[in-house]
């Protein structure tokens, strides 16, 4: 612990990998006042970062600058040694492909301090399987964010078999001080939890276009006019709560059941057991924490209204 | 086509079956102005329809109701041959099984005029599948909204073997008219096109709840906080036309093409073929018109600043 400072003491990241993902943390990290140093061995790839920081910077000062942020505050540093070498934590964003960021990990962990954390980026690796080449991998752990990282709120959190809980708990307190919203997991599964969701509305998306059943602006209009209005507002879970009328999820569930077994997608539907049914209908009542089903429906429809005057379509 | 007024000279339409969607539809169309005749078989059904409409008219109000809108205009009917007489179409809005749809649909033929048009809410049967016993079948069509249909704009319009080109034409601008954003498909395919994705997500989160891998709140925390913010601007195509960097869908295929064949969700992806990658990257560069990447970005980033505003998230 002796080189790793408090979550909220954090004032230096390494950026390790600057594409889309990486840069967008780079801004992420710059508009909330930290100094970035990165580092991508691609031609071109600092122009690139510069680039896309001062595209995220108008979306950026809209929502806030921290005192003192600066795009002055990025570092474009050529050897990853010297990246590396006195920052906070390190934030890695190379091209998703496993044996890439085994060996990039294991590079990154032979040359920065002991303590210092290193979290991934990957789309939907698990830890254990990327850190294995490292030796020190107690601090290597996934905090995987969306695009754009300077924007979208999420990062998942969740450690490899060689990680250690202390580990797991700094840095989610980090990303929560850097003001992302942090879902911690309690085990590794392959896309974490968002991608996995988003991966199978994707992969049925791409089906049906293969398929000749849809075109891709269908897709995105059948999304943008139609169910995405409403997942910013409950998610997935409580926007079918709502769809049970006053009986919600327990309603839902014993009036769409049935459809669970059509064919309305590719992917086969896990049997309804009681077990699952329970599940459901008592997370959506933990999550809904007393507000009632006419309460949620207000929240929903007020919700709706301000995302169709935000976007200028109302 | 004597007795069916043109699509928008519509005046007065039937719904068939009250519940949350039936009732949402009722509220919309009250709306908008129409009057709305109102037919539901089931115990204590008029005062839930005038709880959801009266629980709709603020949202409704807020957006703007069109000259002369009331819940006045509203008529229960329990006779369904007095509900549908004299209306200018009819919206059939039961439960979702399809013995039930295929009996009251061949009810609601019998005594309706001949050309009036018949649109069904399902959720995911094909029309072909529903008409089958329906004297005059071709004026029978599916009308696919979501809940609540007063608020999300969207309506998914396909015919079934038996309706004609012209009652798909009609329905289309019948929805058209009265506000709605329509998808006409020209092929039947079980769920059509938004319920088959978000099918894709449901399913992957059941059985992420069942096999433990995720609670019900972090799966909503995850589309709430994540891609949840991105799908009401660009639809989930060009979202990840984004997610490419200047490259595009071409680079974004290219950099998690092998992604696809992880166990991201539990759906199997089809192969990336040739004519598959074309389609996509031709169908993202169809819809973004001429707008660049770099347009298409802040248009994306003013949009999630605009959303999380809009929901006292920024």
């Amino acid at each position: 612990m002796s080189g790793r400072p408090a979550p909220d003491a954090v004032r230096t990241v390494a950026c390790v990998g600057t594409g889309v993902i990486g840069g967008g943390w780079a801004a992420h990290f710059l508009g909330r006042g930290y100094n970035v140093v990165a580092w991508d061995p691609s031609e071109g790839a600092e122009d690139r970062l510069r680039h896309l920081v001062a595209q995220a910077w108008p979306a950026l000062t809209e929502l806030g600058l921290a005192d003192g942020a600066s795009q002055d505050r990025l570092r474009f540093e050529p050897d990853l040694a010297a990246a590396v070498d006195g920052v906070d934590v390190i934030q890695e964003s190379a091209p998703e492909t496993l044996e890439l960021k085994r060996r990039l990990l294991a590079d990154i962990d032979a040359v920065a301090a002991p303590d210092i954390v290193i979290s991934s980026s990957t789309s939907g690796y698990l830890m254990s399987d990327m850190q294995v080449d490292c030796a020190t991998p107690e601090r290597t752990i996934v905090g995987h964010p969306f695009n754009p990282p300077y924007l979208i709120p999420l990062v998942e959190v969740v450690g490899g078999e060689k990680t250690t809980q202390e580990v797991v708990e700094w840095t989610s307190a980090f990303f929560t001080a850097a003001g992302k919203s942090v879902i911690t997991m309690d085990r590794e599964v392959p896309g974490f939890i968002a991608n996995r969701l988003q991966e199978a509305l994707w992969r049925e998306a791409l089906h049906m276009v293969a398929a000749n059943e849809a075109t891709v602006e269908q897709i995105d209009l059948s999304i943008t006019d139609g169910p995405g209005l409403r997942w910013p507002i409950h998610g997935p879970c409580l926007t079918f709560h709502l769809a049970g009328g006053q009986g919600g999820m327990a309603h839902m569930l014993h009036h769409f059941g049935p459809a669970l077994e059509s064919p309305w997608t590719r992917l086969i539907s896990p049997e309804l057991t009681d077990d699952l049914r329970d599940a459901m209908i008592a997370g959506c009542e933990d999550e809904a924490a007393g507000r009632t089903i006419d309460e949620l429906n207000r929240e929903r429809d007020a919700g709706v209204i301000a995302i169709l005057r935000a976007l200028g379509r109302a």
